[in-house]
């Protein structure tokens, strides 16, 4: 299969979704929902709702009432960049080659879009049922899934501790479990949540948990060699950010290319985790390789 | 009844909850459950899950699985405090008495633990069918109850609409949309949950609905009204803030009896709308009467 032509595929059908979301909000404050769409609409790739979407192909689901829920990943992602951007956090004035949210709205509405982001996930999670075809235990259980990823225990936790080692003498098994929760625990999240779409068995969930989190380490090892050796141009936004905070990362540790095959080492262990599914989850084994593959 | 002893022993339950909460969490970084348990224990009236506890109860439901999901308001509301407290929102260096986040865990944490608390409602809504004993459409109901109450067209809506209308010549009805926007629909959400709790019909659930709206507007009503009469002493932070930034307040328009009387009819109204529940009612009868009556 051609994945870039499948990405660009998925990504066109998540980014319809989510050029419609505000379209029926006539509420006022407008500018909240100005702030909202400029991070949201600010073409990421939209991995964690393709990773959704695919799951949910590899088990043969593929209608559009889950985009909802693709979308809910993205909603929550898009908050966490724009409160990590803040001042009193990363401090980044740019953001996919274009400013910042609170370089164009200011700090408060900034943390509000975000708050407003944040809680918006979890009402595209609970759409009445004339809306969407899914039972209400699927969707509650997505409901938790999304929650457990993001929260304390996911992305917020992991935030919390790379903050934490910043300057810090940390070891490498630290900075993996930094990753696991900073990245890990919502692109986990993603993949489980498109099982659970698909209506997955306990053991084809497990085989998806396993496949998630062999590619959130090699999404985040890409990351970090981007980081270093990328160009502003080709990252829209700047490079070597990492080495100038004293950052530790797995170039750090492993050298540019000692990352890099350690990279592909999680890439083959994800693929590995699918073999009990046939044809129909290439799309997911493709993203794998596009992850440690991909230039920005 | 005696309603002090009511709110009393419900805010005792309700504190029971919140204390254990985090218990189970040896999950590092220790840091950020401190940061998320001091704010969340700082001893406030937990007005909103005593509601919660009430509207329920009205229906007759009184066990203590309903906990989780009466807490969640209370992490919504902590969460909604420490951002409002920031120096890029109200910056405010005193809450209840005590330091506010910020001043005590940095900024950076401060938005994390916020945005920690507000997952984890979601998280506690979607709790385990072993834990809880409502059905997934109910649960789901409550997901969806807390997203609107208190996303971009409830609590954060609101809170923009308040920013935006600082300095500004605002007229009284647009005052009391704002404040429907930002502390209403919270409150009613509260409210709202309760009944689902309960089983409530729809029509129930109206009632209950415009209880909980007139409520909220004699809530924000008595808030100003303290804020502008209130000491320092009394209330836990400064007082005459609003005046100070040129807020227009329930006060501003109607003088401070005006403002009383105000409060005093929408706590009328309020108590009408529930004439079709019997006397298990009675604690949502009386805390209408106790918001406006209240001296902190």
């Amino acid at each position: 299969m051609n994945i870039q032509s499948y990405l660009d595929s998925q990504r066109t059908r998540v980014d319809g979704f989510l050029e419609k979301v505000f379209l029926g909000n006539t509420l006022e404050p407008s500018v909240l929902y100005q702030s909202m769409r400029y991070s949201l609409l600010a073409g990421g790739k939209r991995i964690r709702p393709v990773l959704t979407i695919a799951a949910a192909q590899a088990l043969g689901y593929d209608k559009d009432d889950m985009l909802p829920l693709a979308a809910a990943l993205e909603f929550v992602h898009t908050y966490s960049l724009i409160h990590d951007d803040l001042p009193a956090m990363d401090d980044d004035d740019y953001r996919r080659g274009r400013l910042t949210n609170h370089k164009v709205y200011g700090e408060g509405m900034a943390i509000l879009a975000g708050d407003g982001l944040l809680t918006m996930a979890f009402e595209l999670c609970s759409l009445k049922e004339n809306d969407v075809s899914f039972s209400y235990q699927q969707q509650l259980a997505i409901v938790r899934e999304l929650a457990q990823g993001s929260g304390h225990q996911g992305m917020v936790g992991g935030q919390v501790m790379d903050i934490q080692a910043e300057n810090q003498d940390i070891e490498l098994s630290h900075l993996q479990r930094i990753h696991a929760y900073k990245t890990g625990r919502l692109i986990r999240a993603a993949v489980r949540i498109g099982g659970i779409i698909g209506e997955a068995t306990p053991t084809q969930l497990e085989c998806l948990s396993g496949y998630a989190e062999d590619i959130g380490l090699a999404f985040q090892v890409a990351d970090d060699v981007l980081n270093m050796v990328g160009t502003r141009e080709e990252l829209g936004k700047n490079a070597g950010t990492d080495e100038k905070r004293g950052k530790k990362t797995y170039p750090t540790f492993l050298g540019v290319e000692g990352a890099r095959q350690f990279g592909e080492q999680c890439v083959d262990r994800a693929i590995a985790r699918l073999s009990e599914f046939g044809p129909s989850a290439d799309p997911l084994r493709h993203i794998a390789i596009y992850i440690m593959a991909r230039r920005t």
